[in-house]
């Protein structure tokens, strides 16, 4: 997979795309990642990138041609593959793992991170996805870019170890992971539950799926509607309900 | 503000900590951030921070004792600071503007970033918020604390200069922003509107604000509910809602 990163501020990208896992996808060649200031592509004497809007309002706007210059310039260096143009946005569609897996499966994805200001309106012909993060306000892009490619990156084959990527994880089992715990088995007055540390598979089984449902039941009922229960679950469940309800 | 990060990376805060926001911040003195790498606190002979869940299941978790150890060095070093600790877990509540205007209004926040791996349970006794920046899956924790990092810092006075931070955003209005644009009116073949170019300031605030509900709208229909409306945005609601259910 290539990736393009625009942003006025490459330095920001120094440290995660060397460490953690995207450095290690770098290095194991399965991941070209580069980053380019757009302030290099104004045709402007000062190398002006943001400009007043029209009709007043505070803030500086994005303009369009130092972005359409570098998606070209882009272009011209990988004229054969197929691009995923994706604007960072805070009226952009909200990222998910639905996306992260979607992303995963492109050839060539691009972002253009915006800082401060918004964006002329035209930017967005260039584009094939507006994109936001969370129901935040950030300083700028940047850190929605290395996000979104953290959680794409991870799923590319290869990327992670048989160790990390056998992992269940709540957004794809659907329900939120039980309570874990690792030695010592008491550490200051804090003990592991009997139940973990006897060895019966089938009872640690049925703990950690009912302990699944009390933390999914307390924290994220509405994850639970959207869930296809088995009888075990449906009897579980009703064991939390019962027992939360007497608390 | 104070803020600690534990982490086994901490060199990826080593770009965004020093460019953009952050690094002013932190330059102005309006804000003092360490990261620790809490591998320094543990307690083996080989430096190990993670070992294999009791009752089995893949991947490894972080120990107890690591945590601990950093966190008394943290409070040892600064006794006199009230600590609000958050711990990045994908089971935690999601991370908003709310939560960003909270941990802005705090002395002292310390953040654990955990990788790959789940937490030894116990190290939630230590916390006061478990928190998570949306429902997708990252390989650790730390693009999280970033991103919080941000949304929080951005909100603290004298950080933001006054242009940057009389920019209305659009989780704070309630809309979406409307389509904004600058110079040139015209490049290659697309024009500004005609109504934003004409300084009729009554005419462009009416078609800003009917533009905030258009692509209000068509993204996020569910923010309107949520909105106390003037006359005038009933009004031009309907006609956006007339309009586009004509197209």
């Amino acid at each position: 997979m290539r990736i393009d990163v625009l942003t006025l501020f490459p330095r920001m990208f120094d440290g995660p795309l060397t460490e953690s896992i995207l450095g290690k996808a770098i290095e194991k060649k399965l991941l070209e990642v580069k980053v380019t200031n757009f302030r290099d592509f104004s045709d402007s004497k000062h190398k002006n990138v943001d400009d007043y809007p029209y009709g007043g309002g505070a803030g500086m706007l994005l303009k369009v041609q130092p972005i359409d210059e570098s998606l070209q310039a882009i272009e011209k260096e990988t004229p054969d593959t197929k691009k995923r143009v994706i604007l960072l946005d805070p009226a952009g569609k909200k990222f998910d793992q639905k996306m992260a897996e979607e992303f995963s499966e492109e050839e060539h994805l691009v972002f253009i991170c915006g800082h401060y200001e918004g964006y002329d309106e035209r930017i967005r012909t260039y584009v094939t996805d507006e994109v936001s993060l969370g129901d935040y306000v950030l300083t700028g892009g940047e850190l929605g870019a290395m996000v979104m490619i953290d959680a794409t990156v991870r799923l590319l084959p290869d990327v992670l170890g048989n160790d990390e990527s056998a992992i269940t994880d709540s957004h794809s089992t659907g329900l939120l992971e039980h309570p874990q715990y690792t030695r010592p088995a008491k550490y200051k007055g804090m003990e592991v539950p009997e139940v973990v540390r006897n060895g019966n598979h089938k009872l640690i089984a049925e703990w950690q799926l009912k302990e699944s449902l009390r933390r999914t039941y307390q924290r994220r009922p509405e994850m639970l509607e959207a869930l296809e229960m088995t009888p075990e679950m449906i009897k579980l469940l009703d064991e939390v309900k019962n027992e939360e309800g007497a608390k």
